[in-house]
C-alpha cells in the first residue's frame, strides 16, 4: 500500500471492543435495539468520545448523533460520513459500528495533520438501520433524508408490546419534534463490512460499491390436497409439496440463466399439516429475489409466475403469490465512485468495483444526495452472527481510504 | 344386489353412532386411546353388548375382547373376525369401529338364522392398532399372534409420562400376564373403511385386497451452507434448499415412471435457520414410500438413493439419508380372496381388487394365519379426520358380504 497516512490498527480494535461493549452478549455477540438502554449508553458514549476528539457533538430529534468539525469556508452544505450504531439481536462487532469508528478515526486523524477543513464534516451515528426493534428499517437514515416523518411510526409496537412513540420518549427525544430532515448534506460517505465472502474469496481489500440492488420479496402458497399418504394413488393427488418443489427447482434454476448477478433466495418453507404419512395439503415458501437493475426483475419475476402460472393449470392447483417487499436499486454516485477508483488505484490497494446485496444506509442517500459505499473484507463472509469478524489490517486499509477520501472532498 | 340376507340399515347407523359416543369429540369426531376411559367404557359396553346377542363374551391380558361362538364340530380353531377399537385423536367413527361393528351385527345374524355354526367363530374388538397413544402400533394384534410380548411394552411412555404398565394395571391388566398368544385362530377376516377414494371414483362397493403395501420411510437431510441472500453470488453458494427441491422433485416425478401402483410421499419438511433472506443451512425431509411388491421398493429406493449420492457430489453438499421404517408387504389368503370375489359376483355387488395403501391388523394377522380384508368406500377418501363418512347403504352391502362369508366358512 502505497501511502504516508499511518494509524495504529490495535487502536482500531480498542475502539470495536469499546463500542462492541454496550450489548455485548454471552455469546460474543452485540445486541443493541434502537432506544434501548444499551442504544442509548452507546449514543452518549459516542458524543462523549466526539467531544473528545474537539469535534461539536448533537442529537436530532430521533437520535442521530452528529459530531461536527465546522469548514474554514463557512459554507452551509456538510459532508456526512458514518454509519449505524443499532444491530440485530445477538449479531456482529462490525455492522454498522465499523463506519462509524473508522470515520471517526479518520475525522480525528484529519484533524490532528492538517487543522481545519475547507468543507464542513459531520460525523454520523444513525440511530437505527437494522429493523430488528420495530417493524421499520433505516428510520435514522430515513429521517435525515424526509424519507420518513414522525407519522410512520406512531403505530408501531416492539414484541415486548412497547410504542415507537414511548421508547423515544424514554430517551427525552420528542415525536412532536422539530424538524429533522436535513436540506444541508453536500454528500454521504459509507464504510462498511461486505457481509459477503466475495472480497475474501477474490483476495481483495477494499470493495467499490457501484450500485445496491433493488429487493423484491415475495410469498408465494401452493394449495393442493391433504389426503393419506397410502390409500391415495399417484394419479388422485393434488400434492402441494410436490408442485411446491419443482417451482423451487424450476425459480433457482432459472437465476444462472438470466443474469451472473442475480440472486434468488428461497429461505422459509412451512408444510402443512407437515407430518410424514399424509401428503401436504399446502406448501408455502419464500422467496428473495435482488439484482440492481430493474429490467432484470422485471424479466426473472415475470418469466418465474408464468411458470406459476402454467404449473396451476396443468397441475390443477392454485398457486398464489403476494409480493410483500418492492426496493428499488440505487446507483451510488459516479464523481464519487471514481474519485474512490483513483485512490485506490494510487495506493495500489487490491480492490474490486461491487454490487452491494445487502441494503445500507448508503442506499437511502443515495436518492438524497451524492452517495459512496465502501467495503472491506468479511472474514468467511458471516454477518448478523457473534462470528462476525474483520482483520484488523483491513479494518485500517479502509480507515486510511477514508481518511484520503474525505482529504480530497474536504481540505 | 342378488341375495336373500337383509338387514336393516338403520339399525347399522344407530350401532355406529352408539360406539361412537365413547370418547365423542366437540369437532364431532372420536377421541378413544388405549386404555383410556372411553376405550374401557366402549370395551366394557361392547362386551355386554356381546352377551346380549348370545356370544360368550371375554378379555385377554392385554385388553382384547372377544365374542364367542361355540361351533357344533368342537374343533380346536376359530375363526377370527373384527377390527380394532381404539382410534387415532379426534378420528372418524368408522375406522376400526366398523368392522368389530360389522362383525357382530354378522354372527348375530347368523346364530338368529340359522342357529350355532359347524366352526366356532369369535368376533374380537381388537385393543389397539393406530399407535396413537404409545409409540407402538398393532398391540392388539401383535399380541395375538406373538409378534408382541409384554417386553415390547415395559418401557413406553404416553405423552403424558404414564406408563405403558401403569396405563393397563389401571384397566385390570397385568403386564405380568397369562400367555396372549393364541394357537387355535383357523382364519382372521376383517372388514374396514377404504380410507381411500379409489371404491368412490370407480363407483365400486366392496374393495377386495390381494396385499397389503409394504412400507419404507426415510428421513433425508440436506446440509449446506447458511448465507446472507443478498451478499452471497449463486457459484458461492451451497444452497441446502435448492439441492432438497431438486431431490423431492427428481423422487417424486420417479415414482409413476416405475409403476403405477407405488407412491411416494413428502409429508415433512423443516428448513434451517427457516427465514426469507437467509440461505438454509439445511433442509430435513421425510419421505414414506408404499408398494406390494419388495423388488419394486428395491428399485425405487435404490434408483433415489444412488440419484441422491450423485447430486451431493456434484452439488458438494452433504445428503444424509436415514430408514426408519421397513414394514414389509402381505399377501392376504389366496383362497379367502377368491372366495370373496366368488361371492360378491354371485352377488352381482360392482366391486375391485385392491392394493391396501394403508396399514391393518389384517397385516399382523396376514403372516400367522389365513386372512381376508374386504373393505368398503371412503367419502371423498377422508379418514383419521370428524369427516370420515361411510354411506349407510355401504355400510350395509358390506355386512352382508360378511354374513355370506362367515356362513360359508363356518356353516
Amino acid at each position: 500500500m502505497k501511502t504516508t497516512i499511518d494509524i495504529d490498527s490495535k487502536e482500531v480494535g480498542r475502539w470495536i471492543e469499546w463500542l462492541a461493549a454496550f450489548g455485548y452478549t454471552k455469546n460474543g455477540g452485540v445486541t443493541r435495539l434502537l432506544y434501548d438502554e444499551n442504544w442509548r449508553l452507546a449514543q452518549f458514549s459516542l458524543l462523549q468520545k466526539m467531544k473528545e476528539c474537539g469535534l461539536n457533538p448533537y442529537l436530532d430529534g430521533v437520535g442521530n448523533l452528529f459530531g461536527r468539525l465546522e469548514g474554514t469556508l463557512q459554507e452551509e452544505k456538510a459532508i456526512l460520513t458514518g454509519s449505524h450504531i443499532d444491530t440485530v439481536i445477538d449479531g456482529g462487532k462490525y455492522d454498522g459500528a465499523y463506519g462509524i469508528i473508522a470515520s471517526l478515526v479518520a475525522v480525528n486523524y484529519l484533524k490532528e495533520r492538517y487543522g481545519l477543513p475547507k468543507k464542513t464534516i459531520e460525523v454520523v451515528s444513525l440511530c437505527e438501520e437494522e429493523g430488528s426493534r420495530f417493524p421499520l428499517a433505516f428510520w435514522g437514515s430515513g429521517s435525515i433524508t424526509g424519507k420518513f416523518t414522525k407519522d410512520d411510526c406512531h403505530e408501531l409496537y416492539d414484541t415486548k408490546n412497547i410504542s415507537f412513540s414511548h421508547a423515544m420518549l424514554s430517551m427525552g427525544l420528542q415525536t412532536e419534534r422539530e424538524q429533522v430532515k436535513r436540506e444541508d448534506i453536500d454528500c454521504f460517505i459509507e464504510i462498511h463490512i461486505e457481509q459477503g465472502a466475495v472480497l475474501e474469496k477474490e483476495q481483495k481489500s477494499i470493495g467499490i460499491v457501484s450500485h445496491i440492488v433493488g429487493q423484491r420479496r415475495f410469498t408465494v402458497k401452493v394449495i393442493g390436497e391433504s389426503n393419506h399418504a397410502g390409500t391415495t394413488p399417484m394419479p388422485y393427488r393434488k400434492d402441494s409439496m410436490h408442485l411446491a418443489a419443482e417451482l423451487i427447482t424450476y425459480t433457482l434454476n432459472q437465476v444462472t440463466e438470466i443474469d451472473s448477478q442475480l440472486v434468488a433466495t428461497v429461505g422459509k418453507i412451512i408444510a402443512s399439516p407437515n407430518v410424514p404419512n399424509v401428503i401436504p395439503k399446502e406448501v408455502t415458501f419464500t422467496l428473495d429475489v435482488r439484482h440492481h437493475q430493474e429490467e432484470v426483475l422485471d424479466f426473472f419475476c415475470g418469466k418465474i409466475i408464468a411458470y406459476f402460472k402454467q404449473k396451476s393449470i396443468e397441475s390443477g392447483m392454485n398457486v398464489e403469490w403476494e409480493q410483500w417487499m418492492d426496493v428499488k436499486a440505487v446507483a451510488m454516485d459516479d464523481r464519487l465512485t471514481k474519485l474512490a477508483h483513483h485512490i485506490v488505484q494510487e495506493m495500489e490497494i487490491p480492490n474490486r468495483t461491487m454490487i452491494s446485496g445487502a441494503g445500507h444506509d448508503a442506499q437511502v442517500f443515495g436518492t438524497y444526495c451524492p452517495t459512496a459505499l465502501l467495503f472491506v473484507p468479511s472474514a468467511g463472509g458471516i454477518s448478523h452472527s457473534p462470528k462476525e469478524h474483520t482483520d484488523l489490517e483491513d479494518l485500517k486499509r479502509g480507515i486510511i481510504v477514508l481518511i484520503e477520501f474525505l482529504q480530497r472532498l474536504a481540505y
